[in-house]
């Protein structure tokens, strides 16, 4: 089979694998339907995070079960299936917290842990999916091919997005900032307006980009950074800033916006996976009783919750997807995110 | 009448001053009955942060009323009433969000705004109050003596405590972790267990406080620090860590023991001012989930929720106090507080 390798960075290559097989007797093997390429995934390709060998890469993926381990129960052979961006049991203490990125028993895709157990990579033909019946989430009926993107979503994006306005605490009438127009922060409009947010400022410097969150539900555009965009920002709500601001960068300079746009007392939900940092500069948040609360999104805990509306298109954040190719073509998926031709890029084997 | 000056680190005179007067219609004068000595009084005079100039001081304080200005109608001369630690209106945006200490027309007693608006300090005879209708809370029916000491909680530290268990979200059966046995920390374990924390782990190392925790409702003591503190916590917390840490200090040491001491997806609740720092350090927070929110105690607005129990006896707060002495020896009460020879000094004018 076909599976996508990261050599070193800017080296992506697509390769022939040995097909997975059934190892644990909780495990599962997953024909996949789609993939994406993830903006974390830059990191290594961009060799901000270091790439040590050669290793199968991607962490998003839907697809249809082939086989299952003796002791899966709850999925079955022929499910449509979304698997979140991690391996969990959704049954220990963290995963009963809500938080199943920190499962006791799971890990991440792609990463060899040298046992093995987790070393499969989202973005090949098939991928072994560890602790099936916790990690798996299938989607009831058939699926159509055009609900593949939005479904696909519910891997990451969709419930990262949902994530930062969960954690920002976002309700009813609230005012929201989004920092970020990738793919989280789209999805984070989209999440901010079905949280019954009324205003909803998309910070965002691309037409395109600008144009997709005004229909995701955006009813202002402040394409300005540093001091103009918080004023903006602030003259917008009343002069004292946004009730809620969802940072969906990861960057020090995307936290220091976040914050400087928030009103006294109002929460930054934060999903941007920080790149080296930043450190949060304790006194102006002090000083403003503004809470900083968020983290990688535990997406899995979300996707019961989230595809109801996905299947009924009331919320469309398979729209994110502005690229799609084959699988063979991941490097070029690669490249075009990296230099921002597309927002995010979703591969059919 | 007699007022407290600090002039410079560690010299605080009780001098003769010029009785208040009215001034802004919307103001009282109240005669100070009892008010207090702050651990945040301790910063200037321990010289950390700076005295350019000799100026009042003091913001914690309960009194009765002698006059009012023309505009206000919510206060009457003869009102017994608690100030909270800063002057606001409880009516602007800010206020009506819950921020009252970022009132868009407050400000800090003791601070000498060049308006002269704020100058009053607390640890006096007599204080005039500005905004008196927003920022005067009058307690009904008569006040017996010993009531005063819980009163006087209200100005700052039982509203501070309860403050940093509100921002860490304590609900009822919840395991909390408070760091800190100063003043604010045994409120903390007042309002954790008031607000239905069953595991209440107070980490002192101090037996006098250790005792008072209990009474107070911790259920367990932690006495070390560092790597084994966060692991005894861990050991009382099912291994996961605490759903709620409150940290009641300000160090970059005591921050670090808090973030520590969570499980994943817990919520630090912080009201120890910071000290020159510390920054937040986010991959740790962002890996778990960990979200941090406080601050500056908005206590205006608890007044009156904790006022009831404070009357009733149902909570203790002013056993905090462990020493009691004449407005005239307020050197002394700094003294004792620095050595900490005294959790928290009352001062009667």
């Amino acid at each position: 089979m076909l599976a996508t390798i990261i050599h070193a960075p800017r080296d992506i290559r697509v390769e022939t694998v040995p097909d997975p097989v059934l190892s644990t007797g909780d495990d599962a093997i997953v024909r996949v339907v789609a993939a994406c390429v993830c903006g974390s995934d830059l990191w290594p390709y961009r060799g901000i995070t270091p790439t040590r060998e050669p290793h199968r890469i991607g962490h998003e993926f839907v697809g249809v079960v082939e086989q299952v381990g003796a002791k899966v129960g709850r999925i079955a052979v022929g499910d449509f299936v979304i698997a979140p961006f991690y391996v969990c049991d959704n049954t220990c203490l963290n995963c009963r917290n809500g938080v199943s990125t920190s499962c006791l028993h799971g890990g991440w895709w792609g990463v060899d842990d040298r046992k093995g157990a987790f070393a499969d990579g989202g973005q090949g033909e098939k991928v072994r999916v560890p602790l099936a019946d916790g990690t798996l989430v299938p989607v009831p009926g058939g699926v159509a091919d055009a609900q593949v993107p939005g479904l696909l979503t519910l891997s990451d994006v969709m419930g990262t997005g949902h994530h930062a306005a969960i954690a920002a605490g976002v309700r009813p009438g609230d005012s929201v900032a989004v920092v970020g127009d990738g793919a989280v922060g789209l999805c984070a409009i989209i999440a901010a307006k079905r949280l019954g947010a009324t205003t909803i400022i998309a910070m965002s410097r691309h037409p395109q980009r600008q144009e997709l969150a005004r229909e995701f539900g955006a009813t202002h555009i402040v394409a300005e950074r540093g001091d103009v965009g918080v004023t903006a920002v602030h003259e917008l709500t009343r002069g004292i800033g946004a009730d809620r601001v969802l940072e969906c960068v990861g960057t020090k300079q995307s936290m220091d916006q976040a914050i400087r746009s928030t009103r006294p007392g109002a929460m930054v939900g934060y999903v941007g996976v920080p790149n080296g940092g930043p450190e949060l500069p304790v006194r102006p948040l002090f000083d403003r009783n503004v809470g900083v609360n968020g983290g990688v999104a535990p997406v899995r805990g979300y996707i019961e919750e989230l595809l109801p509306d996905v299947l009924s298109g009331a919320i469309e954040p398979g729209r994110v997807f502005d690229l799609e190719l084959p699988l063979r073509d991941a490097a070029d998926a690669y490249a075009a995110m990296d230099e921002r031709r597309a927002v995010k890029v979703l591969l059919r084997p």
